[in-house]
């Protein structure tokens, strides 16, 4: 298994991120979040992540069954799912599509975001020729998720999708790979289409296995080198 | 439901896309398909499906069992997913990267491709921002994507999976929206984390209630208005 240091923090011209700063400072187009604060979002803006964390969650609001209570799993239609971090440094945009909706969350305190107009871009090609190579990037990480997705076994689902995390966002420590954002179990589950008590179940399996472990905050981690190796 | 015509060929400036494939012919630069053939990529090369469509799929090489014949599903560890199509006059990019490879195909008889390097369509900035834009305009459709498959419920993840492909893909017809390429139950289960019978079974359930028909050459379509509307 091969992790690659993040991109955008090696590709990042940091006067001109700098800049940027500044100039949405002076035009008060920065502002903070606290934890899963929303961050109102309009189609056609852009945002970039100062400092801290967001996370994107998308909501389906179509549903082939009319909601009963037959089924055993049923909980009123309509469920949001965890797609991913967008760090530091790194942009993210909304475009709003019916029939589902995509939301943005500050995932840890202090998350400060900036906003701008595609067009404020002119000012510096350069960034806007980054900004989308970094789209570029997530559109080819999220075809590697959505490989996962279509395993049938949610364990393999489950380890598929950590793993990915892990390799995208995860920190070197002593004994591995740290994901340096908690995430819950129900989050996981919304992510993997499972449910909270399943992943929770399955987390369990593979800490068995050594295939994962868990650190302080409930970090979750992959070890240096698989078990199996 | 909002269900908008193609952008990419509403932007694209057929004079720019035009000179591109003469370039590319000129240059030895386009190659044809069958049906289910193989595209050779490399990382790094950017390609363009000048006819026909191609088909990306994932393979997942993750797994968290060895296989053993105690699970139901169990088929040998390697699962292809389904992972959408690329239109023509649209650009793909294949970045290979462990535990997941992505992989193209010919999706129908008679798809031409042209390929190129990154650095060639310095010569053609403004269609380099199409490329980027067009990709950003895939980033935003997986994470939608992504949103259906966190669904619980297989029929829901079925049902919203089929309503973004022919969103995206679909052709009007006099009733509905059909996708114009035909897709396998095995496909689609690819790509939902279920299995061909299962889909097979759900598709039925789906067609009685009037969420979708399918016409001829087994192409699946929306009808116009929900039957509940």
């Amino acid at each position: 298994m091969h992790f690659s240091p993040s991109q955008s923090e090696a590709s990042r011209p940091f006067l001109t991120w700098q800049r940027i700063i500044d100039w949405a400072q002076a035009h008060y187009r920065e502002r903070m979040f606290n934890k899963d604060e929303r961050i109102p979002t309009r189609s056609g803006l852009l945002y970039l992540v100062h400092r801290g964390a967001v996370r994107l969650v998308g909501t389906a609001q179509i549903s082939a069954t009319i909601t009963n209570a037959s089924d055993e799993e049923t909980q009123g239609g309509i469920e949001d799912a965890f797609l991913g971090f967008v760090g530091s440094g790194l942009p993210f945009e909304i475009v709003a599509q019916s029939p589902f909706t995509l939301q943005a969350y500050a995932h840890i305190d202090q998350t400060a975001i900036v906003w701008m107009y595609w067009h404020d871009l002119d000012n510096w090609p350069h960034f806007r020729r980054e900004v989308l190579d970094a789209f570029r990037y997530q559109h080819q990480r999220k075809l590697l998720w959505l490989s996962t997705l279509g395993q049938r076994r949610t364990v393999d689902r489950l380890l598929g999708f950590i793993t990915l995390l892990v390799e995208e966002y995860g920190e070197s420590t002593d004994r591995g790979y740290r994901l340096p954002y908690p995430l819950t179990h129900a989050q996981i589950g919304s992510a993997i289409g499972s449910t909270r008590v399943t992943v929770t179940r399955l987390m369990g399996k593979l800490r068995q296995k050594g295939l994962i472990y868990v650190e302080d905050d409930n970090l979750i981690c992959l070890p240096y080198s698989s078990p199996k190796d």
